[in-house]
């Protein structure tokens, strides 16, 4: 499938401009040669991390530099980087699907997983030199060595280009003395090469180094303790200090002062993998909590036929259908971006870089997303299991400690969500994407008078369908009110931002799930999809209750008296099912086909 | 203050009664003796837990014990227990309060005060005979001996009743001989008696007796190892098997086969402990939280100057307030009906049985509210604390922790959700509170013409009372309609019974958060209390969308065509504001307050 511009939307268009479902693709969609790298890890995970998962928990570090030797020497390290740095070279959508399906096990590994793989290994694939991506990228894409991503300090969190850290050219012009404590640091305790992000003199943004790091041999670093954490317990975490550690000035990544933008794109990246990361974790959780559900007996009555339990598997599968929906959506619109670059004469670096950061936004969305639905996923697998899910027996407890951090790194989710409606709304006014257009038609409709026409929403999801081009309308309405209103001060109504961002989220992932169930409905049949379109149906419903409920929220704050009550009956509007579907019954229907499979099964 | 039958609500009533501002307790209402007996709790809590915190992390069960010990010593432990048999003889709201400021060190030190003064304590004090009192009751309330109880078995959790562990008579008549296995025993590590059920024979249901236990004499009692749990760490909770254990036959409780009242009637008390239990917690949880925040700086900025954290700063702070407000005002009913009875010639044992029995549905709603919200409430400590919320080293992720295991013991949310429904429809058959008159009325407005005048909302709390009001109707229509749909099988419909779960904890919350205020406003002013006033507001705001999205799924469900579209619409008018609160500057009010102020300050 040869991908041209035409074709590819552009990152955060998915807003304004209509998805075919022929235009998404999906997990159906994978290739033999995904399919079988899916397998692999698959097994991979289960031999090697599942079966040890009691080791991890009792935080043996060792175990976790073990398997991520042996993903190493398997090539799973390497699925994303070039075959000339001895990767696989494989596609965006082989590197999602080998961080979604490696990642379930247990968060130390994926943690482990995640960090080298991406920012400890991308700045280098992104932005390194010739010279600098022969000497490194092969060592890291085998598991020779490992790497670790050093931008976090004590004092420069989210507010990472605030770093203290410092890099002092030497007087002969040969090296730099890096000085400084940063904080969080993980892989620490096994990496061979940190990327360290220091500040050259007054520099406004830092710089980033590679640094190699040789335990007998420490050059000025040392690492603190372990640090004990609520959850990812056998994740290596440490502070490491760096106390005159000579690096050489051919180990600058990109120029002096690029580091913010190399920390700022690797975390670009990070993120929709970090989405992925969380995929399978919630399958499996969904998979463990029906086999226990279908098991477990009271009153006579396996609790899988509570109505009660059945909400939960319900909406647990709808959440982890709608995250997979638009993870792979997006991972295919990466990789065609990429391609389409490479085609008009891009390097392969430059390509990545540039397809990556196109859909910054949806990697933001993505990842709030998904690591908050895996969060409610475990919560539930818990309460599914009643007591035995407090137990360190049951593997629920774990996954929900695990599940807590993907929500504070990579950029803490409320970071991420006003950077989603902060990008979108800079890419508006660069002209990349046309909001101004599509707000000011939505504002012409306001004042209309609206149409009382029923229409014919016969067919599959033509009501669905309607109603995700209706939040749209609603976002834009929301958000253009409220840029209206505050301008370039918008910035600092961050309750509006994070509403405005809410409502993008659930649109996203909303109209992934609708588009996925659409195309592969096409291919097979309503009837093959049935439990399907339930799930899509169902998160479409409480996407609509959000949209209203954080819309109203904005307008209400943001605009008075004729303009609130017009923008109110707007949002009605833009919220109002002709149809309501009823969801106690999707739920049913979804509950009993996860019941029979006794799995997560789409 | 005298309480009469005529002043006192009903269990239940609430909803379909109108209750004055003067007619509820609030904190504010403490006496002298209940604010020392707060003070004296919380320098012990401080002194003897808070500074031991790590230990209980550690799994220092000894130390549980030791500061149970202690507590007895202190008399904390004999709180609720008359004189005669050497407790303080306090009312129900010390009881309550002791309870609340006890608990919020660590969970682990307060299920096993939960556990020993609750359902390891109250089966003697409400169903034991005066020998068994005299006997046992000094003992336990002075600390000398600690409680189990002994109810759930691998097979028997939510049916409780459903246990399989035997009581055989002994041939002479003088014992029984208890086999058995039960399981998640609190204290089981450190108890020298357990309340355990049985059954015998073929008996419908079990039968409590009163088991002493004694490590040096097992008397056919083993202990299984102890538990290793996601919380509540320090917290003895072991398996407990007995084998020919003999029970002389005085040590029954109350008749045979009344051991399930027992554990029901039991756990009615417990319940609302449980959630003032959480209260203290959420308090602690806000309090540290904001002290970091005005501490934290990133972006130059102390954190706590952000919208995204003045919103959490909000909701915590609001939550917490409403929670006091409900446990509270639940509390007081409860010792006012206790005194009513004791007035009109009920023995302490049989008034107080009977006063908290009438409010069950309380006691569940406050169960369910109070343990979500303090999970809520770590979950954004946690978050507000960025990366450290995620280490050891700082009392979020334990507080996340702990707070897990108030949604699953005491009877599952589940559980509780349905039975606040279930107990309020049993009572409107038995004619103790009149659901079907008011239910009927609401029926003939919807009918109507709705009145369009707009009503003088300018005096404080007016719209929100009616909004209340309206709410209530939205509850009766909803319910009303389920009920008339389904009859007797409302049972097997689960997800309805549970929306209708969420709509009455709401409107119980919100209204006593309301008229706590309004209370408190009219002993002080409206300056003075704009803060409670702004959360009174943002409570009910949210309260608001709660009952409308939940009524909405409800309706769609059970009613169809034109039925389904006046309900809807009935739906609308009753969730609808004259004027929409702006909760954005509700929250921005209620974060100053606190941050100002750097703690929970209510
Ligand atoms: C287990 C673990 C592993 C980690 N691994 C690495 C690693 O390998 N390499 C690395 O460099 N870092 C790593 N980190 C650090 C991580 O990226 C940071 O913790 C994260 O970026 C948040 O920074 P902080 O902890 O300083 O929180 P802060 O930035 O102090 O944030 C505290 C709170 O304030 C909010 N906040 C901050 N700024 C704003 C703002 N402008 N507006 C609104 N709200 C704001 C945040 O959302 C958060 O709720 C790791 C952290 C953990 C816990
Ligand atoms: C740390 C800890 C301490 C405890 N302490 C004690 C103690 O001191 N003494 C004691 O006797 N017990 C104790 N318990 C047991 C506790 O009360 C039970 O775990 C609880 O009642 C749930 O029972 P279960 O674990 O068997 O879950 P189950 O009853 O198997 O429930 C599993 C799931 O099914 C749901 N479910 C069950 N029945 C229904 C239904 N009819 N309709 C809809 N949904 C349903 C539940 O809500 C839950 O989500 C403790 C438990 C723990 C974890």
């Amino acid at each position: 499938m040869e991908a041209t511009e035409k074709d590819i939307l552009r990152g955060g268009q998915f807003l304004v401009k209509e998805t075919k479902c022929e235009d998404v693709f999906t997990p159906e969609d994978f290739s033999e040669e995904q399919t079988m790298m899916k397998d692999a890890v698959m097994e991979f995970n289960e031999r090697e991390i599942i079966a040890n998962k009691p080791r991890f928990e009792a935080k043996d570090y060792a175990l976790t530099e073990e398997v991520m030797r042996k993903a190493g020497e398997l090539g799973f390290l390497g699925v994303a980087v070039p075959e000339a740095y001895d990767g696989l070279g494989m596609g965006f959508v082989s590197t999602v699907l080998t961080c979604d399906y490696i990642s379930s096990g247990t968060g130390s590994f994926s943690t482990a997983f995640g960090a080298h793989t991406g920012i400890g290994t991308m700045p280098i694939t992104l932005y390194g030199t010739e010279e600098q991506k022969q000497k490194y990228v092969p060592k890291l894409a085998t598991g020779e060595w490992f790497g670790a991503y050093c931008l976090t300090e004590p004092g420069a969190g989210s507010d990472a280009n605030s770093g203290k850290t410092t890099a002092e050219l030497s007087a002969d012009g040969k090296s730099y003395k890096i000085n400084g404590q940063k904080m969080w640091i993980s892989n620490a305790g096994f990496c061979s090469l940190m990327i360290v992000f220091a500040r050259i003199e007054n520099d406004k943004n830092i710089t980033g180094f590679i640094v190699e790091y040789d335990k007998e041999n420490p050059n000025g670093i040392t690492l603190g303790e372990e640090e004990h954490k609520l959850g990812i317990r056998a994740s290596s975490t440490r502070q490491v200090f760096f106390n005159d550690t000579v690096v050489p000035v051919e180990n600058m990544l990109a120029g002096r002062g690029e580091g913010f933008k190399i920390a700022m794109n690797a975390l670009n990246v990070g993120r929709i993998k970090l989405a992925a990361a969380c995929l399978d974790s919630q399958r499996r959780i969904l998979t463990t909590a029906v086999t226990y559900a279908n098991e477990r007996k009271q009153f006579k009555t396996p609790i899988a036929d509570f109505g009660a339990i059945k909400t939960k598997l319900a909406e647990m599968a709808a959440s982890a259908y709608a995250g997979e929906s638009a993870t792979y959506r997006a991972a295919k619109n990466i990789e065609d971006r990429i391609a389409l670059r490479v085609a008009s004469g891009n390097s392969h670096q430059e390509a990545e870089l540039k397809g990556v950061e196109e859909y910054a936004i949806e990697c933001s969305i993505l990842k709030v997303a998904v690591s908050e639905d895996v969060q409610n996923c475990a919560d539930e697998g818990i309460q599914i299991f009643g007591g035995m899910g407090f137990s360190e027996e049951t593997p629920m407890e774990a996954a929900w400690r695990d599940a807590r951090i993907a929500r504070i790194y990579e950029g803490t989710n409320e970071i991420n969500r006003m950077l989603t409606v902060g990008m979108l709304v800079k890419k508006a006014m660069k002209g990349h994407v046309d909001l101004l257009g599509p707000a000011q038609k939505v504002q012409e409709e306001l004042m209309g008078i609206p149409s009382f026409d029923t229409p014919d929403y016969s067919e599959l999801f033509s009501e669905e369908k309607e109603m995700i081009k209706k939040l749209k309308k609603a976002f834009l309405m929301v958000a253009g009110g409220a840029v209206q209103k505050y301008g370039q001060n918008l910035e600092d109504h961050q309750q509006l931002l994070i509403a405005a961002a809410d409502i993008l989220i659930e649109i996203y992932m909303a109209e992934s799930a609708i588009l996925r169930t659409e195309k592969n409905v096409k291919r097979t049949s309503e009837k093959e999809q049935s439990a399907q379109i339930a799930m899509a149906k169902l998160y479409l419903y409480h996407a609509v209750d959000i949209v209203e409920e954080k819309g109203k929220e904005s307008i209400i704050s943001f605009a008075e008296g004729d303009e609130q009550r017009m923008m109110l009956m707007g949002l009605k509007r833009f919220t109002k099912y002709a149809n309501y579907p009823d969801i106690v019954d999707l739920r049913i229907e979804i509950a009993e086909k996860v019941k029979a499979e006794n799995k997560y099964c789409f």
